[in-house]
């Protein structure tokens, strides 16, 4: 895995470098705190959510994120207009398809995205075997089911509609359709602060802009926040100071620190 | 008082155990501050908000938080088919009248909604007696009334229309129609910041959903909030760091902290 | 320029006695940071959207401010309405043109409102050089031109639309249609946190209702958030922190901090 640590240090070192603009239609709750992990990470948030103005904005952007977390009317007129234009200009997009499973209206409309093949599909486990299509255990927002436990799903939905799946949780697994990878990296007090999931659905984004495949660009947004969360957590044992220690974390990593502290498998 | 500082300590220990998912229909300024404070408390948020998720939602959720801060044409049909699914379920659910008296729509909207009993309604003096009936003075979503002022109106609507009727201020004082209690805990940073208020609606659900009764839900919520407020003013003087001591302190706090240093009457 | 950092001193002191409310119609990322801002500085800030309330609101409010980052259908029905009642009421009000120039939807509106005359119009260089007509610079909500570059348009659309333009950057330019001010405070880390500029058009909202004019309303504002930046990179060199710190430096600002420390020109 030596290799991998260096290919994503260096997905880092290019995103420092090229700064890349992440078009983030996503939900209401979580909009700030997106915005300042990309700030702080090293990348610049852009919020564009008119319909007309999203198809305007998404192919100036390095890459565009679709979270479903409050999806409501507007977003179901904006979104597929900011995919169809990202995929017409060849810019990467994202999938979250927040509490997919339980929720009619988000479940049709992620299936229907779908077959505008996402750059990547990140979720629970819970949310990617419901996407699937199989039957999931979900919580709220939150996963009912272990995230070793969607990786058959994770390659069902890479092999048939995404360039890649990352399953987040206390692993993370990825694939695009061949082996499944994994990142160990991570820390309980990231289930404590809302948005981090959000937020990382803006990561991954950021870094399959500035990575040579989406595989690799997921594999470096899994490593870089849940790295982020370990180094917070020493400083910071509570949920409040956390969440602030977990930006500045982003802030200070280093590829060097990426390479030598990701623990991928 | 020492039963009811017992009573109120059983109730925390009892949310720590259960983690009740609170579902919340809730103002855009305030969302991520609101889903944290419920976080760092050890209970779970959740804010779904198209109409027909909205009420597929409410039943699967253990409170419902109903709050009318930035109310849209969304929220006027989202809000009545949750809450009816809640009451449908036996979901408890909890009424935040925020700024009513002086803007019309939000005012007739809520007039409307207490046919359909809330289980708590939370709000400052001023939203009190208008939601009452009687003449208020706010300034925006300030009260313009003492909250001991509020008490008959406080009163008038719990026998008519709640479960509990929960008035803050620098002394907050509750009731369900029977003898009126009161809650001296807090500190003034807590009104330096913003989404105190209304994440304050969203504890007492988490609360309620944990407690014997509307009232003793109510009262758990008042203390939890007002006790982490002095606990936080020790450590950040200033309202930026007070709001992230806030809710580390709501983390913080234990039961035998809650039984010890509530001041209730 | 001795006299100039009394008179915004002054500003300042008359605004921490008379807290003024400012009605915010701005965007979704930033709505939660921006009333804690005016909540730090001593203002009170108030969300209201409905279009009915919106026209109820403004005329109670002591400023309004108008920010378009992401402008709805909801807010080009009450923004119009919120204006008219300022104007009718007297009341000022900002225009903050978030990435006018590349998006057409805003455009176009941000052209219209400018016959609505607003007290002061602030903007980053991009922005303002697109609003006055010429051509800009943009990358997303970022500007692609030196704030100097601006000048010329600033006193362009001074003279003809309003009280005073405001271009923010690395050192920001003022003018009423008069000779260009400047204010050189300032600290890179500014442009780490997202919505700091959203947040220094309330500001400016909040400091135009307690000053002499739009342009040393203007200047205050401009001199206050560089000046609380400076503070808080003193404290915390990372963006999460730095965040926090900012709010408490613009709490701890004082009338005589300001007077000695503004770089004004």
């Amino acid at each position: 895995m030596f290799s991998r640590n260096h290919e994503i240090a260096e997905v880092l070192e290019r995103l420092r470098a090229e700064r890349p603009l992440v078009h983030c239609l996503t939900n209401g709750v979580v909009k700030n705190f997106t915005a300042n992990a990309l700030l702080a990470l090293g990348a610049a948030p852009a919020m564009v959510e008119h319909p007309t103005e999203a198809a305007e904005f998404a192919p100036i952007a390095s890459a565009l994120l679709i979270n479903l977390g409050t999806l409501d009317e507007l977003q179901r007129e904006s979104m597929p207009k900011a995919i169809e234009a990202a995929n017409r200009a060849g810019t990467p997009w994202v999938l979250d398809p927040v509490a997919v499973g339980p929720l009619s209206v988000r479940t049709a409309f992620a299936r229907g995205l779908l077959e505008q093949r996402p750059t990547v599909i990140r979720g629970n486990a819970s949310e990617i075997i419901a996407l699937s299509g199989a039957t999931a255990r979900s919580r709220g927002t939150d996963s009912g089911d272990d995230s070793a436990s969607a990786r058959d799903a994770a390659t069902t939905l890479a092999t048939r509609h995404a360039g890649a799946v990352l399953v987040t949780g206390e692993v993370d697994y990825l694939t695009d359709g061949g082996p499944v990878l994994s990142c160990a990296n991570g820390h309980p007090l990231l289930t404590r602060v809302t948005g981090v999931g959000c937020a990382q659905g803006a990561i991954v984004a950021a870094c399959v802009a500035c990575a040579p495949s989406p595989l690799v660009g997921s594999l470096t947004a899994a490593a870089l926040l849940g790295l982020a969360g370990e180094i917070a957590a020493e400083r910071a044992p509570r949920p409040g100071s956390f969440q602030i220690a977990l930006l500045d974390a982003l802030d200070e990593l280093t590829p060097s620190m990426l390479a030598e502290r990701a623990r991928l498998g």
